[in-house]
C-alpha cells in the first residue's frame, strides 16, 4: 500500500520525502516505484542523495531511468556520475537516438544555454506545406511534454522564425510554411551565459526560448520551469557569499560541509584583525593619553565594514541587472558624495556625543573628523572593488561581505590613527 | 520616422530606453506611439518614472492605456495612482466587464495571490458538453493570450478540476464535460502569501495556476511570468536588507533616496559602535598593563560579526526553502558545536601569533581562549534572531547584516574583555 500511497503522490513531494530518509529506504522506494515516476523524482532530489543513491544502482537499472528522462535531465544526471559509469550507463539505454541527444548535450557547460537546453521541441522545416507539417508535429510533439512554439527551420537546420498554431490550424493544407511563418522570433546563443538566458526570458515574458549554435541552426530548446531554478540558485549563491559562505550549503548539511563553507572567509577576517592589531601597536604611544582613540575602533571598523557592504552591495545588484550605466568615475564621484553625507550626519551626531561624555572637544573633533573620510574611502572600495572585478571577468559578487568588510576594516583603522593623530597634533 | 522605428522594438526594451529619458522626451513618446504598444510599456517602467509621466497624463489618456492591458498589470498601475485619479480613471474606462474585474482586483494585498492574479483565464462548466464548451472557450480565448490550462468549474463556479486540449478535440461533441475532465488541479488561496505561489509553482514545474476564494470559486489565475518577477524582487530585497540596505533602491536612484535606504542602518552601527567604546571605557584600568587587549577588539568585533552574518544567513535561506526542520533546540545545539570548532581552530592559530609576537603565553591564552567564547555566543545570537523573528512573523531576513553585526559587535567586545579579565586574573 506505501506503493499505491507514493504513485499518487506528486514526484516533487516524494523526492521531498526521500531528501529526509535513510539511503536503504531511499534505495528501496526507488526500485519499488516504476521508473516513469522515479526517474522524475530522482531530478528532484538533492544532489548528494542522489549520488549516494545511484551509487547503490547497477548502470542498467540507471540506464533504464534516464530513458524516461527529457534530454536535459538526463544528461544532468549522467553528466554527475563517476567517468567510468557515465560509459557504462550511456552503452546500456535503449533508444539510441536519445542517447545521442543526451552525449550531445554533454558537451556544453552547466552554466550556459547549451547545458540548459533539452533536444525535446517541435519544428517544422520551411519548405513544408501546412498538412506535412502537420504530421511531423504529431510525431515530434509525442515526446515533448509542453508544445510552446513551433520553430520553423531551413534545409540547413537554421532558425528562421516561428509559426502561430492557429495559422496553422485555419490555413488550406497546401499552403507553404514559408508564406504563413512569423520570421521574427527570440533566441539565445548555445554558448551564451545561462544568467543572461534568464534576463532575456524574464524581460520578454518568454516561456520556451529557441537555441542555436555558431551557425545559427536550431539545437534545443529552454523552458521557464529550469531558468527559475537557475533564478533561484543565483540568488542563494549570491546571498550566501555576501554573508561569507563560500560552498553551496544547506541549514540540514552536515557540520564538516558546513565548516568547510564557512572557515575560510572566517580565517581571512583573522588575519585581517592581525593586521589592523599590528597597525594599532604602531600607534601605542598615544595609548595612555588618548585611551578614548582606542575605544572607538570597534565603531571606526563597523563603519567602514557596513559603507562598504552597502556600497558593493549596490554595485553587484546594479551590475546583475545591466543597471550600471556611465563611467567609473562617475560611479566613483556620485559614491563619495553619497558617502560624505551619510558621513557627515553621522560624524555631527558623534561629535556632541564624545564632546558631552568626555568634555573635550578636540578629541570629539579628531574622532569624529575622521569618521567621515573613513567612511568615504569605505565607500570607494566598496563602489571600485566590485566594478574591477567585473572588468576582469571575476563575479563581483565574491566582493561584497567579509572581502570588503576586512579590507575596509585595516583601511579604516589605518585612516582613523593617522587622521586623529594629526588633528590632535601629536 | 522614431514612430515606425519604435513600433519595431520590443516594448520592454521601449521601457528601458525610456527610463533614461527626461520625462518631456518619454511623455511625449507614450502620448505619440499607440496605446496598444503604450500600455505595455508603461507596465514595463520603473516605478518613479512611471509615476511621473503619469502626472503628466489625463484621466482619460489613462484610461485608454488601462482599457489595453491585461487586468493584473491594469490594477497594479491604478493602485499606484493617487486616491482621486483612481476614481476618475476607473469611471473613464470604457470597457465596464473589464473596470469591474480591475475594481474587484485592487482589493487584494499586493504581496497576495490575489494582488498577482488576473481575471483573464478560460473556463468551463462541469455540465456543458464538448460542443458547448468549445463554442464558449472561442469566445473567452479572445481577450486570453495564453491559454496554458482550461479550468472546470460547477454551477457554483467552485474548481472541479482542468481539462485537456486534446481530450477535448478528440471526444465526441455530445460528451459531458464531467465525463472527460482531470479531477486534480494544484491551486492557490486567494490569500496565499506571494512567496508560497512561487514555491509552489517552482516545485511543480507550473506555468499558470488557478486561484479559488475561500468558498473554493475560481476567482483567477497566476501565470509564471508574474511569478519569476516576484522571485526576482524577493531576491533582491533580501540581498538588499543582508547588505544594511532598507528601501528598494537601485544604483541609479537619485543621492536622497540612497541616503535615506542606507543612513538608517549606518546610524545603528554609530549607537552600537558607541555602545563599544563604553564597554571598553568600563575595562579602562587594564590599558596600561594590557594595551595587547585593545590591539585587537577589532579582531573579536569582526569574528563576532562574521560568524553571526553567516548563521543567520544559513537559517534565513533555510526558512524561506521550508528548510528547517526540526526544533529551535536541536539548530543551536548544532550552531554551537560547528561554531566551536570554527572558533577552535581559529583559535589556535590566534594563540601562537600572539604568542610569538608578544612573547606572552598568558595574554596570548586569555586573548584566543575568549575568541573562541565570542564565537560561540555570536553564532546562537546568528541563530537565534532569525528564528525568534520568524516565530513571531516578522521577515527574518531583516535580522542578517548590520542588526546582527551590530548587536554582536557589543557582545563580543563585552564577553572578550570579562573572560580576558578572567584568565589574566586581574
Ligand atoms: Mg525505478
Ligand atoms: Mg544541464
Ligand atoms: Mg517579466
Ligand atoms: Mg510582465
Ligand atoms: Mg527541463
Ligand atoms: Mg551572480
Ligand atoms: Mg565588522
Ligand atoms: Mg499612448
Ligand atoms: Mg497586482
Ligand atoms: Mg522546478
Ligand atoms: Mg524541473
Ligand atoms: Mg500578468
Ligand atoms: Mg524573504
Amino acid at each position: 500500500e506505501l506503493l499505491e500511497l507514493l504513485e499518487e503522490v506528486h514526484y516533487a513531494d516524494v523526492a521531498e520525502i526521500i531528501d529526509d530518509l535513510n539511503l536503504e529506504e531511499a534505495t528501496y522506494i526507488i526500485k519499488l516505484l516504476d521508473s516513469e515516476k522515479t526517474s522524475d523524482i530522482l531530478t528532484e532530489l538533492n544532489e548528494d542523495v542522489r549520488e549516494k543513491i545511484l551509487e547503490n544502482l547497477s548502470a542498467k537499472e540507471i540506464a533504464e531511468e534516464i530513458d524516461e528522462l527529457d534530454t536535459d535531465d538526463a544528461a544532468d544526471i549522467i553528466s554527475e556520475l563517476p567517468d567510468e559509469r557515465r560509459q557504462e550507463v550511456i552503452s546500456e539505454l535503449e533508444d539510441r537516438e536519445h542517447a545521442k541527444e543526451i552525449v550531445e548535450l554533454l558537451r556544453y557547460d552547466e552554466n550556459s544555454a547549451g547545458g540548459l537546453m533539452a533536444k525535446e521541441l517541435v519544428w517544422v522545416n520551411e519548405n513544408w506545406n501546412v498538412m506535412t507539417c502537420v504530421r511531423e508535429m504529431r510525431k515530434q510533439a509525442e515526446e515533448v511534454t509542453r508544445v510552446h512554439s513551433i520553430y520553423v527551420v531551413d534545409d540547413d537546420d537554421i532558425l528562421k522564425g516561428r509559426l502561430s498554431l492557429k495559422d496553422l490550424l485555419t490555413t488550406s493544407t497546401r499552403t507553404p510554411i514559408k508564406e504563413i511563418y512569423i520570421p521574427k522570433v527570440d533566441y539565445v546563443n548555445v554558448h551564451d551565459k545561462a544568467e543572461d538566458v534568464a534576463k532575456v526570458m524574464s524581460k520578454y515574458d518568454l516561456e520556451a526560448i529557441p537555441v542555436v549554435d555558431e551557425m545559427q541552426r536550431l539545437v534545443g530548446r529552454i523552458t521557464i520551469d529550469d531558468i527559475v531554478d537557475v533564478i533561484r540558485e543565483e540568488a542563494e549563491k549570491d546571498y550566501q557569499l555576501a554573508a561569507g559562505i563560500t560552498k553551496d550549503v544547506e541549514a540540514d548539511d552536515s557540520i564538516w560541509q558546513l565548516t568547510r563553507a564557512r572557515l575560510p572567509w572566517l580565517f581571512l577576517g583573522l588575519v585581517g584583525g592581525i593586521g589592523a592589531a599590528a597597525i594599532m601597536e604602531g600607534f601605542e604611544e598615544m595609548i595612555s593619553k588618548y585611551a578614548i582613540l582606542f575605544f572607538f575602533t570597534p565603531l571606526i571598523a563597523a563603519m567602514a565594514g557596513n559603507v562598504g557592504v552597502q556600497s558593493s552591495a549596490i554595485i553587484v545588484q546594479g551590475l546583475a541587472n545591466d543597471d550600471i550605466r556611465g563611467s567609473i568615475n562617475n560611479r566613483l564621484w556620485k559614491e563619495m558624495l553619497l558617502a560624505f553625507l551619510n558621513g557627515l550626519v553621522l560624524a555631527i551626531i558623534l561629535f556632541f556625543v564624545v564632546w558631552i561624555w568626555k568634555e573635550n572637544p578636540i578629541e570629539a573633533l579628531a574622532i569624529s573628523a575622521s569618521l567621515i573620510v573613513v567612511i568615504v574611502v569605505a565607500g570607494i572600495i566598496g563602489t571600485f572593488i566590485p566594478l574591477f572585478l567585473n572588468k576582469r571577468g571575476i563575479d563581483p559578487a565574491i566582493a561584497t561581505g567579509p572581502f570588503i568588510t576586512t579590507s575596509n576594516d585595516i583601511f579604516g583603522i589605518l585612516i582613523y590613527f593617522l587622521i586623529a593623530k594629526l588633528i590632535i597634533g601629536i
